[in-house]
């Protein structure tokens, strides 16, 4: 580890205050190796009071023994710590404001912490610096919140700070190169430490990075969010995926493509070796793919559906599948999945054909937004995956197939399927008059309202009722008709009358099942390639290793 | 370097055919060292007819060794390659395709070799997969075009592969990512080979990701693209940086930008210690930037304007500056920049208030291009930064000072400054009926014009009469006659009555120098903080090393 000796230079202030900083735990460390044990004392030397300090949340991955021990510090030594969390959910990650160690927090997804949050910005013990996607978290520590510390996750480690971060890279690049190019101390906690770079199974992060590494008390924690049983899987989900094959995939040959999480997406998924292969749609449709390894795609890929899937993180129990399967994914020399959120999102915007995902409520304009009453669960990244970029310049058919006029200054558009059962579970209307975020932002004092995806971004509203295209809308007042025409019995679906529904239907605005050769009676769980995580487990010649809560066997 | 052997497995065969080429050269390879006279043998059996391969042709950095040795292999043994090439600016680029070697190409940018691409499109020579941005040619990388060999250049690499890209990391690592992982071949050529990590300035690609290194027989070309020399800064470039400053950086009160190449935003950074101090904006604007090493910046920084800057790539002779001011920029360990255009283009998508620069031709909508007759140039950069990311969601004062209306579900805008003289050097008005670009697509057969920027995503007009602030218009009608106001004695500012840009005016619409305050005599050449290439150096201390063609001393 080469470290510039402080300069008395005005210009490298940040260079001098890492090197005095490093000095302070020279006689904790072995090298670059911190002990566990005096893990607390060095990040009360290394972090000082109102730095900017990422911590590793990321969607599945956490750096979890950084964040317990950094909850540990002396709220005397440390305290105001501006904490940047990708994806806030360890009780930890809060316990920090509470004990007064951290003040101000940036963030772009919460889930579990959601309410927590919300309470604590109430009680002034937290204050929100902004709520970001994932991909204007990353971008925005090049910018103006570039950290003066930041804590991550790995497997291995050598004794050279070389990195190992496994199937789960996820953020790590986007959020270290961010400290270890602008003078930042960069630490990582380690499942495991090896001697030399050649014992590591590769190298994902250079040691040149790095400032230090901690052996973990045990393994980061690691959650399989993107696996869904396919016991969950109800009729109304395979009629609504039969729609999106025919009246989407097919209608406008879509290549690539992102799936959002849910079981509306699982059972597209599982009914293209079924439904798709009877329509004769393999290797014609959805041949590329940008999403975490779900385990309801392995029937698609054994069924020869699949080219590519690059991975925003990886996906607890597909690691030996994934490894065993180099030519659809992305995997490094040693055979594990390399993910990669930046560049996998990167990619579900500009390199994308469609983004299909579900939402909770949308609004009679095709507003969607998952936040409900009294929870600040943040964006994550479907934001970005769900609108249409507009820095896009090239054309594939798909994205050419939504022009509306010979204009050669119209452009394509990335299609944006958003995905709604027109009532939720308990009863209540999906489809409303105004969405539940747009209270829930101005309680919280949010400058707006935490929309997930925007109306004007969506292409396509498909609800158990039918297909709504909404690009082809030629007024805001149009849309709107659209959008009434597949809420079914909602209070917004009770405003379209047959006459509209039957006149939107001629001009090929809206479509119902029957319209687009659907047969309802055919939706049924006889479709799906696999009925239950055994069945994907015997698909995948039992490479999938389910998590135990997934298993009943 | 450990590669598998090939299985004898339907889900390898990526991984298989890596290993049959691997060993096909190991006679000619010393460990990771291919001999520089082998170089044409190893390219004939590391690369395969019809494969995809990634050349690294950077805006700036050139893997022109690779490139040459390529366009001297036996089109017999070579042919039908599909390039892709970021920035297409070496003779050679185009010598493979008239020697066959290459068949297919997509790039982003092409520069001194748009004439010749046009050429041999139109001769049948060439084939064009689609002309993109940057970002999006890298996000394709991991879908459909998923490259079987990427060729690239670094300043040094160790006996182990390890690769130190120096001040110009550019887009080295999204190159070779999408080849290490996914059983591409990975070959770098460098400047200069050592031993070990331990001599290496620094690691900026691991060792593990890189399959050949090979010493070039000169460095790398570089081109020195972002130097403007001041003293071709006109009295008219400093009026509208003027403007640029009043009306709009302290109106919207813009903390972090991105500036396009020209004399236009070269002015705007040159003022901002003069006129820029006079308002009393420093510490209050233009604090963060995504943007090229700009030695027009230098005097800003030097100035104290400046809190950080993130590069998309290094420029020639800012080297030395860059490392003495490491508060500034990002530096590695070694004290040398570290650009990242992946992560340079999402920040300044994702990151920052304002994009500004200027542009050749804009028609009466806004919609702007730098293409003209008979040249394909391609994109850049430039359609990325210049468009408002509807996938962000947190806000800045700037951002939210375009808000319209109350209405929670509207959004912000990032603020797209469009700059153009109303009339071209050569006397051509360059606000017109039709972009030239819409004839270059036509006969090109490209799908849709090729447009650098759009009217929808442009925020503010501004021209030496004034500025046009687009995002209030409330029609499109309203924002043709906004353009018009500014457009000058160009056909469409005819258009433009004196009436309507008296309404405009006292409607806020449009606003000429006299209405934000700026002396149209003030605007002389006396209030750049540095006239000439030599200033530029006196700012730095001497440590700004302009390249012979700028010297004139």
């Amino acid at each position: 580890m080469t470290v510039h000796s402080p300069a008395a230079n005005r210009w490298a202030t940040r260079r001098a205050e890492k090197a005095r900083r490093l000095a302070q735990v020279r006689s904790l460390a072995d090298g670059v190796l911190l002990p566990r044990e005096r893990i607390v004392a060095a990040l009360e030397r290394l972090i000082m009071p109102g730095d900017r300090v990422v911590l590793e949340g990321n969607n599945q991955k956490q750096a979890d023994f950084l964040s317990r021990s950094l909850a540990q510090a002396d709220p005397g030594v440390l305290h105001d710590l501006h904490l940047i969390i990708p994806s806030v959910s360890r009780p930890e990650h809060l316990d920090l404001f509470e004990r007064g160690i951290a003040r101000k927090l940036d963030f772009a997804y919460a889930g579990t912490q959601s309410l927590r949050i919300s309470q604590f910005l109430q009680d002034g013990i937290l204050e929100v610096g902004a709520i970001h996607t994932y991909i204007e978290l990353y971008a925005r520590l090049y910018v103006d919140l570039t950290p003066n510390v930041v804590l991550v996750a790995a497997y291995q480690a050598d004794r050279h700070g070389n990195l190992y971060t496994g199937p789960s890279t996820e953020d790590t690049p986007a959020l270290v190169e961010a400290a270890a190019f602008r003078d930042g101390i960069v630490i990582a906690q380690v499942n495991e430490i090896v001697d030399d770079p050649g014992e590591l199974r590769r190298v994902d992060i250079p040691g040149s990075w790095v400032d230090f590494v901690v052996q973990a008390d045990r393994p980061f924690f690691i959650e399989p969010l993107f696996t869904r049983d396919p016991r969950l899987i109800k009729p109304m989900h395979v009629l609504m995926a039969m729609m999106a094959i025919r009246g989407v995939y097919e209608r406008h040959q879509v290549q690539s493509l992102n799936h959002g999480i849910g079981f509306n997406t699982a059972a597209i998924e599982l009914i293209l070796p079924t439904y798709g292969e009877q329509l004769g749609l393999k290797g014609k449709i959805c041949r590329h793919w940008t999403l975490n390894p779900h385990p309801t795609l392995i029937p698609a890929i054994e069924s020869g559906w699949v080219d590519s899937v690059h991975c925003f993180g990886g996906e607890l129990g597909m690691e030996p599948y994934i490894a065993a399967r180099p030519d659809i994914f992305f995997t490094g020399r040693d055979g594990s999945l390399r993910s990669n959120r930046a560049f996998c999102q990167l990619a579900g915007q500009y390199a994308v054909d469609l983004f299909i995902g579900s939402t909770l409520q949308m609004d009679g304009l095709g507003n969607s937004s998952t936040v409900t009453h009294g929870r600040l669960t943040g964006f994550g990244g479907a934001p970005n995956m769900g609108h249409d970029p507009h820095g896009r310049r090239h054309a594939s058919p798909a994205w050419l197939d939504l022009l509306q006029t010979d204009d050669p200054l119209e452009r394509g558009r990335k299609l944006v399927v958003q995905m709604v059962e027109t009532f939720q579970g308990s009863g209540r209307p999906s489809v409303v008059e105004s969405l539940d975020a747009v209270e829930v932002g101005r309680a919280a004092g949010m400058p707006l309202a935490p929309v997930m995806i925007y109306g004007d971004d969506v292409t396509h509203v498909l609800t158990e009722e039918g297909i709504a295209y909404l690009y082809k809308a030629r007024s805001l007042e149009e849309r709107k008709r659209m959008i009434a025409a597949v809420s079914g019995v909602t209070p917004i679906g009770l405003r379209s009358t047959a006459a509209e529904r039957a006149a939107l239907r001629r001009d090929g605005l809206v479509a119902l099942p029957e319209d687009l050769g659907v047969d309802r009676r055919a939706a049924t769980r006889s479709l799906l390639a696999a009925k239950s995580m055994a069945d994907l487990v015997e698909w995948s010649d039992g490479l999938y290793e389910p998590p135990a809560r997934f298993r009943s066997w």
